[in-house]
């Protein structure tokens, strides 16, 4: 009996994750382009100040020493954190991507251009949509998050970060963009590093930001399709200088 | 001495328009590109009610009764108002623009792309920075406005309206892009009509919102750049069909 409730859970997943697919297809049927369902991971603590002693160890490729704050801490010893926040494991940077992959099993996509389909967009503040991206010989990670920065008033903050350190991401443009209903965002930026705090990128507003209603209005039954692109930055900044 | 001393304001004032305008070049240099500095005008007054009884009468080309919105009215005999908040006026959709002209001297440019540079971006909320756009036959309102949507928070809202019907506004596209700061911000949608209400496009977040960071990331020494691009909407549909 207990078998063949499993097999019914097993098939109930498949139709579900199926009619996810058929959503993505829907939203965003642009031929060639990738597109990955995201769930989302509910966050359960925020910790403001996690970033307050970060900035020094940034460019030696370790995490800041978030959960410790207060501590001083020598930069070459202090392990990193994960960048989810629900998350108290710590490591180095080099391994990062394998913690992500083994215990949060974030998916990794290959290619240039893909379409972030994250569902569920209704759950309530703080929570996450998170996934990996390789492209141009790295490993790029999407955050979406869900979060109250005035009370009562949650929004949607998307930025891009390079699992690798500042210098690295200075050499990638970021492009996300929403198209739906006949209005369309694009926001293009240079990623920053995983090794500043995404916390900090997401309360300074210096990613792309939704409100609720502009959220809705870029939904397809719950679900927000943002379609990511990744170029090295010289093209960038070359129409940044015209 | 008074002639002496008007005569050294007058200059001042001319020192200052070209410093203006050199800034605007500085900002957007694209060649071609016709680039209008736009003063602020600070909103004497908001009535957030204003648009409640509005929707029932956009269609026959009368802006709504938006100061006596508690009284009954035929929709055929009340007068519009002004779409700038802090004015009195009332009038039909075809006397709007003769009166931004001359009662509130807001310029009208012509071009299918211009570059509307809002200075003084400190101002304190609520202030609106107003451009009107003609193109492709038709005439456009570009308004910008600083508003505390959460208090001690001012964020800055910008939409584009056609000085006509929401049936004419339907046939265009609008593009507001902003570029500094190795970020780029773009924004495309259908004008609203100004028979619909600014505000409630604008308590909506149905428009390019920014909060106080990121418009200080695309600032330049207090002024805003905002490059604004009109289209019919054919392209802009095939598109979102995609």
């Amino acid at each position: 009996m207990l078998f063949f409730t499993q097999c019914f859970g097993a098939v109930l997943d498949l139709i579900h994750l199926r009619f996810q697919h058929y959503k993505a297809k829907r939203v965003f049927s642009a031929a060639g382009q990738l597109v990955c369902v995201v769930n989302p991971t509910h966050s359960l603590k925020y910790a403001p100040t996690r970033c307050a002693a970060a900035q020094a160890s940034t460019e030696q490729g370790i995490l800041p020493p978030c959960h410790h704050h207060e501590a001083v801490h020598d930069p070459q010893l202090v392990p990193c954190t994960c960048p989810l926040f629900s998350c108290p494991w710590e490591g180095h940077l080099e391994v990062v991507v394998s913690h992500l992959r083994q215990t949060h099993r974030i998916n990794i996509l290959q290619g240039a251009e893909i379409v972030f389909l994250a569902t569920d967009m209704h759950l309530p503040a703080p929570t996450d949509w998170i996934i990996m991206h390789s492209c141009l010989g790295h490993q790029f990670l999407l955050v979406l998050r869900k979060q109250e920065k005035y009370e009562g008033h949650p929004q949607f903050f998307a930025t891009m970060m390079l699992i690798g350190t500042p210098t690295q991401a200075d050499n990638f443009t970021y492009r996300l963009e929403l198209n739906r209903n006949q209005r369309r965002l694009k926001w293009e930026a240079t990623p920053r590093s995983v090794l500043e705090c995404v916390d900090s990128v997401i309360s300074d507003g210096d990613c792309l930001v939704l409100n609720t209603s502009l959220a809705q209005l870029f939904s397809d039954n719950g679900s927000l399709a943002i379609g990511i692109a990744i170029t090295t930055s010289k093209v960038h900044n070359a129409e940044a200088e015209m």
